[in-house]
């Protein structure tokens, strides 16, 4: 399977969640099991030779690619939550929305200090959930591996946030 | 590794999200690599001879074990998720919680008829979630292969609402 078909089982939904926004719809490549099975092996093949200790997903789609690449390459898996969903003490990073700001959380003890992080999520538009990510991943003493996505939305430039962070790995590029 | 091991590795935190609560913090155990591969492993070797086409992992926390369950399986993976998030035709599904009720959805053309499901969350408490996700199954004219949950809160009699569904395995109970 290729790349192209990967990208051809992407539904482009218009005017979601608002109006102007052409919204990549993955559940339609998700629930195809060999392309689903092929995005995870591009995943695990390209990450099979590097030290990482912890996949930390983002919620909530990048935990269905996380979870399934911390097994696939032996690592633990860390949830980044929206604000308010860990239960234990937390670490906070507020990131800039289009109006307005937002919010993400991990677990103060989530990461023993010196270990490598690999962020996973399902798309990166302009990287600022990334980059907040990032920020928590560094604030416990934790250092950032890289960055994967599924797809990546390079009109908005959100790698240049996270370049000089760690290597990025964009599966899909529009 | 013991099912004990994997029940050892989860931390209770006391009043969350409210007064009263024991919650049960399952984000000590994924970050393990051995325990978040032997939950896995569980799973996977329950479900190994079972016909199931999708794994249907209930938002949030669901989606950690679904995505990669559905990857062992080779069966493709479905979001149920909370409403608003899915950005095609849905078909809703309200549920009570202790007050007021909420609402899961799933994509209308999600599942093709007669496609076998199997609906999988971290934890079943009162079951409301989960029965919502399985008549959502139905209405698209799929059939519920089976409920899997990491954590049953047996106290609070989840199952009886599904058990003339279709079969629950639960990996811990309490």
């Amino acid at each position: 399977m290729s790349k192209q078909s990967i990208k051809d089982s992407i539904r482009n939904i218009a005017d979601f969640p608002q109006k102007g926004i052409q919204f990549k719809d993955i559940t339609t490549a998700l629930k195809e099991s060999a392309v689903f099975h092929e995005i995870l092996d591009i995943f695990a093949d390209h990450y099979k030779n590097e030290k990482i200790d912890y996949i930390a997903g983002l919620d909530a789609r990048g935990f269905i690619f996380g979870g399934a690449l911390a097994y696939l390459l032996n690592c633990g898996f860390i949830p980044v939550r929206k604000a308010g969903k860990l239960p234990a003490e937390v670490l906070s990073q507020e990131y800039d929305l289009e109006y307005g700001t937002d919010k993400i959380e991990i677990h103060k003890d989530a990461i023993a200090a010196g270990k490598r992080v690999l962020i996973i999520d399902d798309l990166i538009a302009t990287g600022g959930t990334a980059l907040a990510a990032a920020r928590l991943v560094q604030k416990t003493g934790a250092s950032v591996a890289g960055f994967a996505f599924m797809i990546e939305l390079s009109d908005l430039h959100g790698t240049d946030k996270l370049k000089n962070i760690a290597p990025i790995f964009s599966l899909i590029t529009y």
